[in-house]
Parts: structure tokens; sequence; C-alpha cells
């Protein structure tokens, strides 16, 4: 029996994958009722508490339960996500990520993208550290219980403790030249009603860490998509500060603390993104449409005044395009008007000097 | 008599401004009559060959004849023309050009760009060299013969001898945000028609000298429109090469054998276009939409092995809106992919080393 005690009142399970084997000659009917009995108060317990997806998987010969530690994301902060009938990301405690290819085309092309770009041998390996690692697909229990087909990637967020994390869709333009008359028109509305259009980018969700005890500052994704150019300003300023929901209770403007940590500095968010422009500004093999950078480091760290361990990386690729010769201008403009964001909010805080997006190291 | 003679066969006129006073007390009947039979020749001369608009202006106790110089611009390539009771701008034989005001708010709105541009210090002299210089606004007799008030515009093109001169609207999106729902379709619908959408610019009309035989290459302006990327791409090579029309007669390439001297170098258009570029990641007061890059040099010069003087002027300014705090994404995106452009041309004419748009000087 390799099945760890479950502590209760945790916010993260530390487990081995654990299995059972039960021999049934080697066992009477009652002493299977009562295993089965105890997996499924455990398996219960998992998805109320955790949000684990374990599996029971009946054999001719024996019963194998599985409990392989598949859980709903911790850290998600947009996109799809799994819930009651839905399909949505699994993570496991090795640090995979397991994504359900979308029904349409959509998870044809991400798979598609992934399997290009982990073979094309003209991108920098500079810039391959900006994208999840790819480890193939696999048909596996999804978060609804059957059979689907995922892409397996990298955890972005499994070592990291009490990351903040934010998902900022790049580009004015959701949509490729190529797309259908009715899939413009829906992107085209979403990108008119949100920012994307007037700032070259949209904020998709944020969770910024603030204490143990206060736990994490999470505004309502629907808040999140409908917000104006001052409202991504201070949500931007809200997830390099030690008191990001400050405003709605004080009246207090967030202090932007770990903007010099987070946003500035040689490794810092702002250096990465200055990282990826000059890569877009040559760049012609791919167009991201609808894909989004996500922004992470570790508050905890950051507060103790260590390194926040900042990283940005790009993810969700079900509208990359061919480039045909053709930089990303759609992208690269939208990245460029994120940066002069942060640069602001950089100089406002004195921890930056100069024009034009270059660092102070 | 101030009237200069007129040349035959001549590209251009250079004659100072003239008129006729004649007081019909001093005047035989038929002397008049013969007067303005010859006024009305030279008119119609003018009209045919140079396009001049002269004007006829009679008064109770005079007739008094003014051939004011006024004409249609020589190198206009793009935008509304003057034509028979059509308004268009207008140039005169001192540098100035006169652009009618648009009669819907285009016009008032062109204007209040101007104003404000004016008297803006916040903007970098060094950025102001790429705008025309702006003298105000005329009511003065039109194209179309009536009184209309135009904008007093530098002709940017006064100085030079057999100028090439090429116009590129710039941005994937010639609409701002709050334009009206019928404007942002007519818009959206050209812009997807033409290359905007899909290379972040569009070649709205050009002209290459080629020399005093074969005058000018100037392709069909419904043609240019409807280019696609190959074809935008083959359009910037025509206009640094002798031979912009030999693809169609001789079956062979342009040979790009003024790409040095007119977009390479210090002071070539690729140059010009990067001192934009690092204006437009900074600033955040105006957005430029649908406005147009005119990109001219003096052929004569450049086939002679001298200086190409090419220059970059930013014009069209009737949907400019406040950048209100925000860089112009749109106009940028566009940018780095014409700047990309020229860049891979000067990479294959190798005229140029190195990437990310650096110029070799």
């Amino acid at each position: 029996m390799f099945l760890k005690p479950l502590p209760t009142g945790s916010t993260r399970i530390r487990c081995c994958c654990s299995s059972k084997s039960v021999d049934p000659l080697s066992q009477s009917q009652k002493n299977l009722s009562s295993d089965l009995e105890y997996y499924g108060c455990i398996k219960q317990k998992l998805r109320r508490t955790q949000g684990y997806k374990p599996r029971l998987v009946f054999n001719f010969s024996t019963v194998l339960v599985i409990i392989d530690m598949l859980k709903t994301p911790d850290h998600q902060v947009a996109g799809h996500e799994a819930g009651l009938g839905k399909l949505g990301p699994l993570i496991d405690d090795s640090g995979r990520f397991y994504k359900p290819l979308q029904s349409d085309k959509r998870g044809s092309e991400e798979v598609a993208f992934y399997e290009s770009f982990s073979s094309n041998t003209n991108i920098p390996e500079h810039i391959r550290k900006f994208f999840p690692i790819y480890y193939g697909t696999k048909i596996m229990k999804g978060s609804t219980g059957s059979d689907h087909p995922h892409i397996v990637l990298q955890d972005l967020t499994s070592a990291r403790l009490n990351p903040s994390v934010m998902d900022i869709k790049i580009g004015s333009r959701t949509w490729a030249p190529e797309a259908s008359e009715a899939y413009i028109a829906k992107c085209l509305k979403k990108d008119r009603e949100s920012t994307s259009t007037s700032l070259g980018f949209r904020i998709s969700g944020l969770k910024v860490y603030i204490c143990d005890e206060s736990g994490f500052y999470k505004p309502d994704r629907n808040y999140v998509r409908k917000t104006g150019p001052d409202d991504v300003r201070l949500l931007l300023r809200n997830f390099v500060s030690s008191n990001p929901s400050s405003d709605s209770e004080t009246g207090l403007g967030p202090d932007c603390s770990l903007a010099s940590s987070v946003y500035g500095g040689p490794n810092g968010i702002l250096a990465q993104l200055l990282e990826l422009k000059t890569w877009f500004e040559d760049q012609t093999i791919y167009h991201f449409y609808a894909c989004s950078l996500l922004f992470m480091f570790d508050n905890g760290l950051a507060l103790k005044g260590g390194g926040s361990n900042a990283e940005v990386k790009l993810i969700d690729f079900a509208h990359v395009t061919d480039g045909n010769g053709v930089i990303d201008h759609n992208f690269l403009g939208g990245l460029c008007s994120l940066i002069k964001f942060i640069s602001d909010i950089l100089a406002e805080t004195n921890d930056y000097t100069g024009t034009n997006g270059q660092v102070e190291l």
C-alpha cells in the first residue's frame, strides 16, 4: 500500500504517484468492498478539497486502483477550466501539464505548431526558453472522466511557491486574415469590447499572492476582461504590489513595491520582453494570433527581498499561422505597447531611467 | 505684359507669378477680344499639357487676367486628384502645396492635427523634419474654380528634379476604435482586400523616374492597391531599380541598383525609418490612422552615382486621434514590417549586414 496519508487543509499536496494492486483471489469479497469504499472516500475528498481527478481502473483479474495525482492547475488564471463535465487542463506531480485538444481544428493546429516549433532549427536557443517544453500528445482520461487526446507540456508553475501569475493576450487583432467570416466577426467584437483594439493587448486574468493569511488577490475574470486602459495600468501595478487589492479597500493605490525586482533589472520581465521584441522584429516564421504572454514570479521570495524569479512565457498556440516571410506586426505592435506600460511603471517608481524601453542594468 | 513664353515639350515649367492687367478704357474691343483669345489659348494649352489651372477674373471696370501658376502636382501618386469639377491639391511655384479641406469632419480634423502638432513642444526637433511644414489655411479658388478652404503646406517635391515617389499607407488597421460602424466596415473591407491586414501597410501609389526618353514608371493605382505580398516586395525593389518596368517587358527582375544609395547608408530611407521607429516606441501623443509615409529621392542624381537625396515624410492626417498615453502600436507594427521588407532588399543586394534592422554605416 503506497498511498500516503492525505493532509487536510494544506494548500498543496506533495505525493508520489501511488497505486494499489489487489488480487481478488487472495482477498475476500468483504475486503475488496472495504478497499473500494476507502478509495471512493479518498476520491471524493480529493475532488472536493484539492481538485484531484483520481481514476479507478477495473481489470478482469485484478482491481487496479490508480490515484495518479492528476489535478486541476492551482494557478490557472485564464482559458478553459476543468469543471463538472467540462474538459480543462490537468497537471500531475512530476511537472507536466495536460491540455485537452480542442475539438475543432484548433486542437490539431496547436499540436501542429508544437511539432513544427520543436523541430525548427531556425528558432534561436535563447528564444526557446520563452516556450513551454513540449512532450507530445497522449490519449488519457480527461477531467470529464472519459478518454481524450491531450497535449503534454511543461507545467510552468510547478516549481514555484506561491507564484503570482498574469495572462496577457497579445495583439490588437486576435484573428488571422484567412479565418472564416463568422470567426472574424466574433473575435472583432471581443477585441473591440476589450482593450485589444485600443492597447494592442488585453489582460485575460491574474492572481497575486499577498501572504499566507490573506491568500491571493484574484479579480473576477469578467471584470478583468472588460477593463479599460486605466484599469489595465492599475492591474499591471497591482501585480507588483504588496497591497494589490488596496485600492478598493482603503482608497490607496497599489505600492508597486516589487516593481524593481519583478519588472526591472537584467533578468526582470521588461528585459525578457525586450529580448522577445528583438526576435519579433526579425522572425517571419510564425504569426501568433490570440497567443498569450504569461508573467510569473515568486511573490514569497520577492517580499523577503530576494530575487523574484520572474519569468515570461508564451502560451496558447491554437491560432498560430505561417508567417510567409512577413514579421508578426500584430503581435509586435501589442508587445511594444505592453513594454511601454511596464517601462512607465518602472519610471514612476524610480527604478528605471532612460527612454525607449532601455533597461537600466 | 509679364507672361513668359511657354516652353513646349518641357517636363516642368519654371515661371514666376505672372499677371496681365488690361484697362478696357485704353483698349479697343478688338484688342480686348484678342487678349482674351490669347489667354484662352494659353489656358487650354496649360491645362492640356501641364495641368495648370489659370484663373480668369472679370471685374467691373477692368478685365484682369491672372495666371497665378497654380497647377496640379506633377508627382502626386495617391490621394484625391484634381479633375474636371473635382477638388484636388494644387501647388504653386514658390514651393507651397494647397490641399483642399475635405468636406466632412476629416478636413477640420486634419487642420486640428497640424495646429496641434505645430504648437506641441513635446515633439522633438529631429522628428519635425518628417512632417511637411504647415503654413495655415487659406480660402482660395480651388481646382474646381470656386472658393474653397485649403490647408497650405510645404510642397515636398518642389526642389527635386525627376523625383521618384512612393506613397505607403501604414497600419494594419486604417480606422480608429472610436470611428462610426459604417466607416469601420468600409475601412475593414479595404484593409482586408489590400495588404494592410496581412503586411501592416499597403502601397497606395508610386512613380519611378527612368530617364528623359522613357519618362516615368507609374503602375496603375488600382493595380497597386490590389497587390499581394509578393507584388509589394517587387514594387519596393522596382522603386530602387534602373529598370523598374523590366519584369513585364523582358522577364528579368528589377536590378535594385539604387538600393544602396536610396534605402541604405546613414542618411538613407532605412536609417530614417529606424529614427521614426524609435520615436513611435515611445510617443503616446498621437495615433496616426490611415496616415502615409512618402518616400522620395532624386533619381537623376542617384543614377549618376551621386547621393540620392532620399527622404521620408509623413502625410495625410485626417484620421489622427489622441494617443491618450498609449503608443501607436498599429502604426509601429506596420512600420516595423516595412522596415523588415527594406532590410531584406538591402541584405539581398549585399549592401547591408546584420539583423534586426540595424543599418550598416
